[in-house]
């Protein structure tokens, strides 16, 4: 009998990260939570670096996390923010290696293909597919703007993705 | 009464991470490690994560490490290098995190200025300089190339700028 498996989905940033959490069963999903987590900017690097391993550590521990999915990120404009937000990455790689879950990762291209169609969806575009697969969550969707929509996308896009492999 | 402080200088890297550990007490200081850790390259990526987290919570438990020096790191010719060096600096802060420690950074040239007096000093010029200090290192600096002379350097830096500070 296949175990149900938990997906945790993260867009990381230092000042805010989204992420969801969604268990698969057979064919069905279910979404345990989803949410944004916001640091403050004032806070001292490694006080933030902090905050964010325990909340995932919490999270993984609570859900009982069997996978973890991130979006591949690329060099923008500013090295030394593309530097920092490897070390949320790595967090993420930490806690991988800590509670032995699987890792894996996306190009935006593939995920915008998975939730929308188009590889060239803009990030509006991806938050109206995801409202209308999600219609309850229209309140946490648009208070955390599109970090939610991002990590549900990333999520989704991680457990299809495992789906067409087998 | 001040108490002693003992400093961990980290200059890491996935293949090789040169580290340094040296105790101060009033104006002496004594050397309490040095060495360097390697990596296999072949190992997924957060079980390297991993290994390099376990290594220093070890460190800094077993030597009450209560500051953290690195280097700051600027991007090279690999961008997703760069990231993954990163992911290395975030275990770091989040030891410094969950351990109390401070935690500092300096440019490359201040590193170079501070130990050869000279900010556009080479990896060997540094090596030199290092060898001068620590005689009996001969061994182990010979057998880690430059990365354990750089991380001595790192952890040289840290204290004397701090003792500057005073």
């Amino acid at each position: 009998m296949k175990q149900k498996e938990v997906f945790l989905g993260v867009d990381p940033g230092f000042y805010v990260t989204g992420y969801a959490i969604i268990k698969q069963e057979e064919r069905r999903i279910f979404l345990n939570e989803c949410n944004y987590l916001k640091m403050n900017p004032k806070d001292h690097l490694s006080k933030r670096v902090g905050i964010f391993y325990k909340l995932f550590e919490d999270k993984v521990k609570k859900h009982n996390v069997t996978n973890i999915v991130l979006e591949t990120s690329f060099l923008g404009k500013n090295a030394q923010t593309f530097l920092k937000l490897g070390y949320l990455r790595g967090i993420i790689y930490l806690l991988a290696s800590q509670h032995n879950l699987k890792i894996s990762e996306f190009a935006p291209r593939e995920i915008k293909k998975a939730i929308t169609g188009f590889g060239g969806a803009s990030k509006d575009q991806i938050a109206i597919a995801i409202k209308t697969m999600f219609p309850m969550l229209d309140k946490v969707l648009k208070a955390a703007r599109n970090d939610v929509s991002d990590a549900l996308a990333i999520t989704l896009c991680g457990i299809w993705q495992q789906a067409s492999v087998r």
